[in-house]
């Protein structure tokens, strides 16, 4: 299944896609894509509705991230060999692990936010995994059984916050709207392999990220089991999973968004993305 | 006022001590002290109630951490001179920032647990403090404003992995049970001055941490000010401030938490917590 949320800000709704990719509104048996609604059972539920008896959405209608009430917001830092290599960093021996603040939630085709006075405004296309059920001290063979699904992210930074300014990089990382997420949260069921996942992203029409998932240091069943180690994730847990070459503070010489740019993102069976900055 | 939860894990409810300091069941008018609870007019409704005409809660029921469906668990580090020289790191220019797993937040007796393996465990006597109203870019003069109370924390840590296993400090800050909060939520109030908390740690009855929030380098309305530049803090946000030194990985030789071991922490008018690793 993909599944959505549509409506205005702070009142979106449930919804899903048909086997023709047409929009329709789950909210009259499911109100909102809450934590609770992720795990195998109620995910099984959901499958058993005729989508295509359900009122249609229209295409124009605003999309959310595709997951309400969710309560971390995990990512994972220099996760491609030749990201690692453009930031002048090296390949960390363990995933590199830090937060983005919930706040920053948002949807995928949102206007961004510049920060006054940001220099360092940068972009990174990346995907995005779900928790469906609790998970404490996973191995990796189980890991991706506690998934419920993948989204497209952009892990939006303010690179001069995230180095410069005394750490960590939580900074940089959760100025409000800095976290767009979906348009479609794609079930587990639909993606076997998701270290198969193109992601690509171009700024003004300009390509700057073109690269998969297949190039990750740490696949996503090695990145759950490990965070479990460290701490419990919930339902509804939403973790970055590192993002390829290709990123503005990589470009010689280094290039940082402005207003009035335009940002699209594609991941494939994942959807697209498409960001002005404001 | 100093709120506080009681009863089991899981199904606490509300109280309060009255003037006496005789704990009394507020549930009958407020299920449980949530975000929503924490504003100044609903603060402001919980003063107007004669607590001494409640009923008594027993001084032997367990006690939860004072807030219930806390959404950010931020931490502050090095934010004492002498607790940096230890950690064998410079003073930060700007505050610096991590997140603890909200899945670590504990009662403030209830048992540590000590992670299989673990040889670092290590223990953090700090002030926490809890957000009232949303703060975004939030100067210093206003930021006092925003806070609803205070509350004693043990920032509960695993140096090993806080610093040897490639970052960030959130791997080390949030296993369950890392962080344990209250007694008492004491109502900003009633602490005109958060720069006047005495906060003293033993461990098996000998003095380890003896010190007070005198001492910090950022202080609490800098702490809340700086962080609403970088990100939007909500009502129950929950900002442990730092720790003083006398931290077991300062100690010559290095000491650390194991099985057995009892501390004990006092905050002054924050109350006392104690824990034992099991």
């Amino acid at each position: 299944m993909r599944l959505f949320r549509h409506g205005a800000v702070g009142s979106e709704r449930a919804g899903a896609l048909d086997r023709n990719g047409v929009r329709r509104d789950l909210s009259l048996l499911v109100p909102d894509i809450t934590p609770e609604w992720l795990s195998p059972d109620k995910l099984g539920a959901l499958a058993a509705i005729d989508l295509e008896k359900l009122p249609v959405v229209s295409d124009g209608a605003r999309l959310g991230a595709p997951v309400a009430g969710i309560r971390q917001f995990i990512a994972i830092g220099l996760n491609y060999r030749k990201h690692a290599a453009e930031a002048g960093m090296q390949i960390p021996n363990d995933p590199v692990v830090f937060n983005k603040a919930i706040t920053c939630i948002h949807g995928p085709n949102d206007d961004l936010r510049w920060p006054q006075g940001s220099e360092k405004m940068d972009w990174e296309v990346e995907l995005a995994f779900v928790v469906g059920t609790k998970a404490q001290s996973v191995g990796r063979e189980a890991a991706l059984g506690h998934i419920a699904g993948y989204c497209l992210a952009n892990d939006v930074s303010e690179r001069e916050w995230q180095a410069n300014r005394s750490g960590q990089w939580v900074k940089g990382k959760s100025f409000d709207t800095f976290g767009p997420l979906g348009p479609w949260l794609v079930t587990a069921d639909e993606i076997p392999d998701p270290q198969a996942i193109p992601l690509t992203l171009s700024v003004n029409g300009a390509v700057r990220q073109k690269s998969g998932t297949n190039d990750m240091i740490f696949t996503v069943a090695e990145i759950l089991s490990h965070l479990s180690q460290f701490m419990t994730l919930l339902p509804g847990d939403v973790v970055v999973t590192g993002t390829p070459e290709g990123v503005g503070a990589g470009m010689k010489p280094p290039q940082f968004l402005k207003r009035g740019d335009v940002i699209e993102l594609d991941g494939g069976i994942l959807g697209s993305q498409r960001q002005t900055v404001v």
